[in-house]
């Protein structure tokens, strides 16, 4: 951040009165421009013993297979969030069900959240942002080409918890990044 | 927001090419300022039968009770969060319990998380955001004092959890905003 959103001045860092941190201040009209974490929602939707996934047509991780998920936007909630981009990125209708994980990514300055979900139908297809969207049981799900930790986490946990015939909540921080070839 | 945080120059409301909805695009640099929900995390903090509750010093709802909380910072995790804003606006040392309330409040853009906690020591006091902070009883909540809806939510759900002797994750969302006199 080098400009002022309100009025085009240039900023500095320095910590506000009564503040304890750093922040992008304006040299002209003072104005405080805070930065706070991000949270991506996504869900994961099953169909009988299947899991909607959806291979991803965008960096980054183009190629890889991912849970439908996305940036929250103003004025949803989460669980809206989550219906929303599961729409968006394998065209499907889903009934949402309890939040399942919520993960941690301060390196980032992200949170991921994945609900559970049923599918409505099988009337889906891929949106602009994936190659594809098809429904994969245990056994098909390519566990070297997921792409982000938070999805793996969530689909070992889902498996777990139905194994044993209950699901919880699930919390974790992922906050060592790890290198490109061990995911 | 009307210049770009980026190189200074005036933003344009538009919707990106691939994208669902109008943000501020830099008619210079082309740099997409996208706008999210903010999180707030915050501790409901015990001792005993008690609860730490902190009065506000700062607007908005300056005067009234609440549970220490504020926004979460980039590069921290949620629970970490609400340990520092504990510390901040009450004085106090608690260990984090599991979250207990999750809320949507979508029509001011953010999500508000408490944890349950367990106060470590009685050395506490208030913060400078504080004009005070003191355990109360169920007996001795202000309810009609209470400077946040997601605090009365967190507060009723945890003494009815608490009769019955079990803790769940409680989620909802506050979409409607009530007049002032209606809290
Ligand atoms: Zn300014
Ligand atoms: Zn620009």
């Amino acid at each position: 951040m080098n400009y002022c959103s309100h009025c085009g001045a240039p900023v500095s860092l320095k910590t506000p009165p009564g503040d304890n941190f750093p922040r992008h201040v304006c040299d002209r009209c003072g104005t405080i421009h805070y930065q706070n974490p991000k949270v991506v929602v996504g869900a994961l939707a099953t169909w009988g013993d299947k899991i909607l996934m959806c291979k991803r047509a965008i960096e980054p991780r183009y190629g890889c297979w991912t849970l439908p998920a996305g940036f929250m936007e103003n004025n949803e909630t989460c669980g809206e969030a989550a219906v929303r981009e599961t729409l968006e990125e394998a065209g499907a209708r889903i009934a949402l069900e309890p939040m399942f994980t919520f993960v941690d990514l301060p390196h980032i300055s992200q949170i991921h959240i994945i609900y559970r979900a049923r599918l409505l139908d099988l009337d889906f297809q891929p949106g602009e942002e994936s190659l594809e969207a098809i429904l994969m049981s245990e056994e098909e799900i390519p566990w070297s080409e997921i792409a982000f930790r938070s999805v793996s986490y969530t689909l070992k946990a889902f498996f777990e918890d139905r194994r044993r015939g209950l699901f919880d909540l699930h919390t974790t921080s992922l906050s060592i990044p790890v290198p490109e070839n061990y995911r």
